[in-house]
């Protein structure tokens, strides 16, 4: 049998269920749940502030497991045929069908609209299609991929689904080494964009953000510089980073707040001519005021919105994870694992920045 | 003597004056004006809206010349001795230090703070350098091009400083050889910027502005589709867009209009994961609000805004002029000339839209 | 019943051989051909020059017909259901996996190791995939695209194979408007690649090739200058086109020749710190000698090997024939049409350049 | 009075000379030298080999000193005015002229044909323009950097003129986070390739070179693998590259050898879709043979050829020292010191690789 917390609809508190264990259509496998991450979206999702979810659904869509049984012979992403026991993760986003305009003319599979997210846009109906349960279905297809030797299940959860998303604003930057990098956000997603852009050449890097304690993880990984938003205003922030770049501002700021206003002020922080990655507006909060004269057109400012990740950011922050798991304590940024009963406990910790990151251990 | 119209101040009607005629230092020259532009910029400095104006001053950055006398040899771009007579134009910017870090390190010139335009932030105090007068002083140093073979003068001042801005904006866009562009404006950044749109690969090109006698012209020069900003709303526009695209929007938009409102229209003309430019807005008009999270995020937009024009745009829009003069007749834009005499009528023309482009022809 | 010609192995003339018509799998449908290129690819094949064709082999890759019967809806890459009757053509690669690393990670599916190529890489075994034959089995999956509105198939199939290998090309060369291309090469790929050049912003445009029959049509299709390589020597062609460049160089050069020799010819072509696209060694012809000093480091030169296309080469192609087909005629690359019976007088007389371009119509 | 070592001409040992002090003219200045650098380009220099010098010349174009007295006000790159004593360095480039063609249409000032080098292109006739020599005449407009708080002078010569070329390498390679680069040759630029690789975000670095010693301290800055090149042959090179890149060659390779065989041998280490950057040509060694169907096109393979270096790799080169002089110990790389009379052995010790790196101290 599986075991699962199902969110029936929104604001509906999560119920465990047990459910009977479907068939293995070919190429299809099982994976035995080690952790599933509970993110930000969770948090949309209990509120239903996305669209296009097929409630009831079982949330968690970032997992690392075991591989169960299988259903014929099932490959990772490198090629290797799978066995039992193998300690894997997979790509949440499936059904990417590769076949229309924007998978194939305009290269941009993330805005494919055919893509499925295990745990968001995958429904119960559709499967055990989310990681809040002791099992997952690996539809056939699921990309893959295997934990490189030595990296801790536990280490790749702290990482999460933050970091891919901050892979992918990270190389949409185009920092260039030698570079002064703000990172707006002290989440995972941003705390992770302030890892990255120090390991493709950024010098210097500030974080905006707070509470306290999570500036104090952004300096243990490495940052130069905090800027505590509970201490500041919008303008002290701006011109603390002027300061701190002498008078020119930022060549990279990467937003990672989902608070519409950061979006005026990041672009303030940026020099002229310099980049600003839009990558924490994940659902609609509402409106910013920018003045495009001084912001963009005199600033000569480019200004990346990003959506999503694709396969190569998942399967780039694994190794990058392999290389750096002694360097960055990505187990550091979970705060605590909760069984499947507390789930509604792990969203409303999360929710309320009680913890910096909640996973569920089945 | 030099016979000069000069700007005093801001609103104050511009005076013509008797100059005597300075020394030539070592390698500067007398350039024999045939034309200079009107341009929009023109209006602002008669307002007093740029920053940074030494009043008073001779207006008129973009102009068309004989080599007069000249102290020393004096060659252009490509490295030639002029010779008295030839026919040539200059680079309005001078004096980009090409020594300081905006020049060197970010490579980004057109933010270089020493940077200095004929017409606009050369005053009188500086010297004979703008081109409502019957003659310009060469600086030694300034960059000089000379027309090729064939092109007329009036081809040139035709696409005037709205050719290599447009060049600039459609340099940054990223157009790839069968996208659709949808070009905000039909003045003549928006105009340059649809008939370069064809020229680097748009198969299909939107023009969105007015009124009708310049969506006829966008018309000449090769656009495809217009819609009238006078006979529509912003999301009656948006959704033509929409409709002439197949429903996903167009591949690039470029904005030439310097109304704050263009900014969130434009990005919503976008497609999912395609590129605006920001290019009109040179004065501070105010204010724009747009949501993040659909406009850049979720639509995965890339926003360029660009400011101002370095040699490359410069010397290859008139290799572009020399080539398709038949092709595209940018005299045209050109309502009508102007003697000295009549520079307040040209600032009130231009200002009130009663003429597409004026030109002084002292 | 299916009639089509069929090259049993190296070296042995083809054949006309009748053939069952076998059942359709769901989402597969018959294409009724109407027209089949032959191409320098298919005198490799009758010469066994390619690695991993399973002879025997339909050849034709690059096809265009009606679609005839189908199981279940079929769509266009754009969506669109398919109908009886619709004018399509296909991308001849199909089966790359989006699933592997060099698909996924490395996103150059070009090179994705289980790609399938309708007439080179599909053997009589596979099912009738080749275009030499009345009709064409399309697998389900197969990327359909519909010729535009007034695209005569007559002209698609004068752009044929070489249309979309060119659009490559030209997309890596990175040409600016204003620049000067050279184009090595007079065939096929050559002459395409001589009119997106100029779609895409040349504004001068060299053919170095032969004999003069192709080098006259070269001019029909805009190109400025030509170089006959019947007529002159290796040195002599470099020092032609410094002295038709100002002494510098092309900005650009493209290779479109399959001659090893032309690659440190077409090096020594480019201007310093220009760019080199190899688009033409498409079988082993031996060996080239370069002095890395002078033609890469000292040159700072950018050299691009390219592979095969992919879709968006091919839909994008189909697009700029819409567009331009009246500026354009390249219905003119098409010499002469062959009956399937007359398959191997066909090879024979591209290979002996007695040809343009042979067509079979079956 | 001034004490060089100066070269008459190619062959002639290094003679000590005392020379009169010339005077400074408006904005030049006196560098008390520290540190020279000894360099493979001062072999090429003794033995005569590279074009366009004026013997009698003082060699030594990378230099490091004390700011000694000036004529008038002047600045570093960064605006900021310098005082007698401070520590800087400067860009050997001196004259790039920011006015022609290749500087500002093509955008490639490494190729500016009226650049001159310090210690190369300058000659004794010129000044006091090398830096072997007590002092160094710095020319007005000579791109001044002034070190880091706490980066020790030994430490940047350490880095001397192999760190900003193998960072122009490096930049141009574009190396993605979680690449594979192999880097061809350990001496100077070598290493530095190997350490900025990782610091640009590969996370496995492959050294290939000799003899063993330097292949120790690649390992030290952290090199993953090293290929010893006097215990192996090119096909054994090869065929390690692929066993290590799980049989598909690395994502980038960089050339730092000088031997034009290298370059056949790196295009075959690179896997399919990859970069390989030729840095190590510096003078004409002679020829290399390359089958252009197997390395380019069918690999679709992308090579660049670097010359040179400008501003903004010297000084973001310095930046990343004064970050990661911790990290890596530049210092060792410098073999011995030499005083100005036992320049003679210093050319010596590197042209018979006796030394890593040679340092004259005046």
């Amino acid at each position: 049998m599986i075991r699962a917390a199902i969110l029936e609809k929104p604001l509906s508190p999560l119920v465990i269920r047990e459910l009977p264990e479907p068939e293995l259509e070919q190429g299809a496998a099982w994976l035995e749940t080690i952790y599933s991450e509970v993110c930000g979206t969770d948090v949309h999702l209990y509120h239903g502030r996305l669209a296009g979810v097929p409630y009831p659904i079982i949330p968690g869509h970032i997992n690392v497991g075991r591989m169960g049984r299988m259903n014929g012979e099932v490959r990772d992403v490198d090629g290797n045929v799978l066995r039992e026991g193998d300690v894997v993760t997979f790509l949440d986003v499936h059904e990417t069908c590769h076949d229309c305009w924007y998978c194939l003319v305009a290269k941009t599979s993330t805005r494919c609209p055919k893509r499925k997210v295990y745990g968001i846009t995958y429904g119960l109906e559709d499967g055990i299609l989310g990681g809040w349960s002791n099992k997952i279905y690996l539809k056939p297809g699921v990309k893959i991929v295997k934990l490189p030797a030595g990296l801790d299940p536990a280490v790749f959860i702290g990482g999460g689904c933050g970091l891919p998303t901050a892979f992918h604003a990270v190389e949409q930057a185009g920092i260039k080494l030698g570079d002064t990098v703000v990172v707006q956000g002290s989440g995972p997603v941003g705390l992770n964009a302030a890892i990255l852009s120090q390991l493709v050449g950024a010098i210097r890097v500030i974080v905006v953000g707070g509470p306290a304690l999570r500036l104090e993880l952004a300096r243990e990984f490495g940052v130069d510089d905090v800027i505590n938003i509970e201490a500041t205003k919008a303008e002290e922030r701006v011109k603390a980073v002027r300061e701190l770049t002498g008078g020119r501002g930022a060549d990279v700021v990467i937003e990672a707040t989902g608070a519409p206003g950061a979006v005026a002020e990041g672009m303030a922080m940026a020099r002229d001519a310099g980049t600003y990655v839009v990558a924490g507006q994940y659902t609609d909060n509402g409106d910013v005021t920018v003045n495009p004269h001084w912001l963009l057109n005199k600033k000569h400012l480019t200004v990346k919105g990003i959506w999503g990740i694709d396969l190569s950011h998942f399967y780039r922050s694994i190794l990058v994870m392999g290389k750096y798991r002694g360097r960055f304590a990505w187990e550091k940024m979970v705060s605590r694992h909760y069984g499947l009963a507390e789930a509604n406990k792990a969203i409303d910790d999360v929710e309320h920045c009680r913890v910096m990151k909640a996973v569920i251990k089945p």
